[in-house]
């Protein structure tokens, strides 16, 4: 006999970084998301996450990572782990048919990325990446700007940086700090929204090259701290970016055209929740003796009811919700989002490794 | 018998260029100087240009340079001409006693400059480039924070862009479209403002390599409309700028630092000419639970009583109303910052010329 489908996608969460406390916030403001298990290495820690973070009392608490897959009741699992476990947690989480929602960067190169992704079809579960501005409505009317040939035109040039300085004790003890856990380090962790944001600007287009630019920060063990680098299109459009460990926080994409220009300040993460700004300039031109412009530049500010990892998690559940309910079939466009970005972030690393030489980019 | 000494410093301007009306203006504008002639290849055109831009009666117009520097009443010339034109005209009106504000791109290359700055030199005439940007009291307050240890500590990353989209009519008539008059494209037109506010940025440190990005454009008579290149320096930190004659009106310049993030986007003619705005954000964290950041970005807004075109002509004119008057030495400041500005521009078409490897600097 068929039980009722539920009518909220029910996750369990591996792990209890950070991140997750504020996706599980993100997952009760969700409409059609609850979480009904939390996983940890230490049953002790999973209780005391669940209490923390105002879980209800029925969200069971595992030790072990595998006693979330293995629960019956849950849909789907949130995956923020380091990056050097998704590949082998994302594959099982999959396998035990559980939709995945994975927190980036979402592998160590494509190939893990490829059997991740692979896992997730076979299984016919959904995939996206916990790229959270992805999601904000911010972002659509961005691009609904870079789409309007007569106020930004053609795409020329695109610049992100993604930056944050958190400290000593972040520099020193952070699994970001660690290669054996998070090898990408800041090229992964911020580089990762300057290398979408530039995907996203060029409508997903791949770069035909990939330069890394000679200016990259290490740890003592080897970590990125820091790095830039251009990618090279086919057209004559330019996009560098900068990312880093060591600099101010700073969320920026500017976007160049023939007729317009857009920036945002707060990508990433808006300044604040519940509105997110950006500006344009259209058709700008000197005034008379080149004293001042025309016309001004433009202010929109984009109210959202929920915070943009909130409006992740509805459309991840949405997804999920469809295809237990209804049978659709997955929504392939964010693991081949999630697949073009980790292309460039692995083909940053290897123009890094290989001297800062131009690297094809190899679909 | 000795006269007395003139209380304004008595301008000639050579060349009836478009920019030469903006900076008569400014001349006007600035209470210690006046222009007292005119000249083009064309007497008509000079009577027409002093009459259409508010030339006293007593100005002088003269159907050629060369006449405008014969002339004694005439302590400094500003030259607008097309680049090409410059090292012959600068290095006459040096000879000639004459000081020189000098339009930029102020040569072809730096080889052209060392004799404009040794004619001037061995004159003892006062040298400027006409970068106007350079002397709004914005540029100062921004340099006050950039130089702030806690607000905003060691420079990490600039980038800087300036372009304008001029139309066809710009595209295929202007001087700068013409590889005999204005080689140096948009690099020379644009670029050179944002090699300026890399080098402003860096306390003048010049780059070990430049490296041109594999993004130019080109006019069918092979000038440069757009292109971009990054800069590598002694330190870790990186610079990038994107110029162009193809992108909307944008005039941005970035900094990044270890503890705080300056940008101003209206760097090259602010859109206001009374008051020029930046925005900071310093030691700025992500508030709890990674939601919003705090503190929130500090807007500054710098208000001149005269444009930045007027506030350079007095800073000019003071120097040669000093050298003048009291026999002072003439300020080098301005040469050396010339030079090491075009010592970059000339790296970046080298750069370009050699299918983008990097160019060392060499002073």
């Amino acid at each position: 006999m068929a039980t009722e489908p539920p009518r909220r996608v029910r996750f369990g969460i591996i792990g209890c970084a950070n991140i997750a406390k504020k996706v599980s916030r993100a997952i009760f403001l969700s409409p059609n998301s609850t979480i009904v298990a939390i996983g940890s290495r230490s049953l002790d820690k999973a209780i005391a996450f669940a209490k923390e973070n105002g879980y209800p009392a029925s969200a069971k608490a595992y030790g072990s990572y595998e006693a979330v897959l293995d629960d019956p009741n849950v849909d789907a699992v949130y995956i923020p782990l380091p990056t050097s476990l998704h590949l082998q947690w994302a594959v099982l989480a999959a396998r035990k048919k559980k939709h995945v929602l994975l927190e980036k960067p979402v592998a160590l190169n494509v190939g893990e990325l490829d059997k991740i992704l692979e896992a997730c079809e076979s299984s016919g579960v959904q995939y996206m990446d916990a790229t959270m501005w992805m999601h904000h409505p911010r972002t659509a009317e961005m691009k609904a700007f870079l789409s309007d040939s007569l106020r930004f035109g053609q795409l020329k040039a695109v610049h992100s940086i993604f930056s944050h300085n958190s400290g000593t004790d972040f520099l020193k003890n952070d699994i970001r700090m660690k290669p054996d856990l998070d090898a990408l380090g800041a090229l992964g962790d911020t580089g990762w929204y300057c290398i979408r944001a530039i995907l996203w600007a060029s409508d997903y287009q791949l770069p035909k090259t990939v330069t890394a630019l000679s200016n990259v920060e290490y740890n003592e063990l080897g970590v990125i701290l820091s790095c830039g680098a251009s990618l090279q299109f086919r057209d004559n459009k330019l996009a560098t970016f900068y990312c880093s460990f060591l600099s101010n926080l700073t969320m920026e994409i500017s976007v160049l055209g023939s007729n317009g220009y857009l920036r945002v300040h707060d990508f990433v993460i808006p300044f604040q929740e519940n509105v997110g700004p950006f500006y344009v300039n259209a058709n700008t031109k000197f005034a008379e003796l080149s004293i001042g412009i025309e016309p001004a530049p433009t202010e929109y500010s984009i109210e959202t009811d929920l915070p943009q990892e909130a409006l992740m998690v509805k459309e991840f559940a949405s997804l999920v919700g469809k295809i237990k309910e209804n049978g659709s079939e997955t929504e392939k466009k964010w693991g081949e989002i999630s697949r073009k970005t980790q292309l460039v972030v692995d083909a940053v690393k290897a123009s890094i490794e290989k001297g800062f030489e131009p690297i094809e980019v190899i679909v």
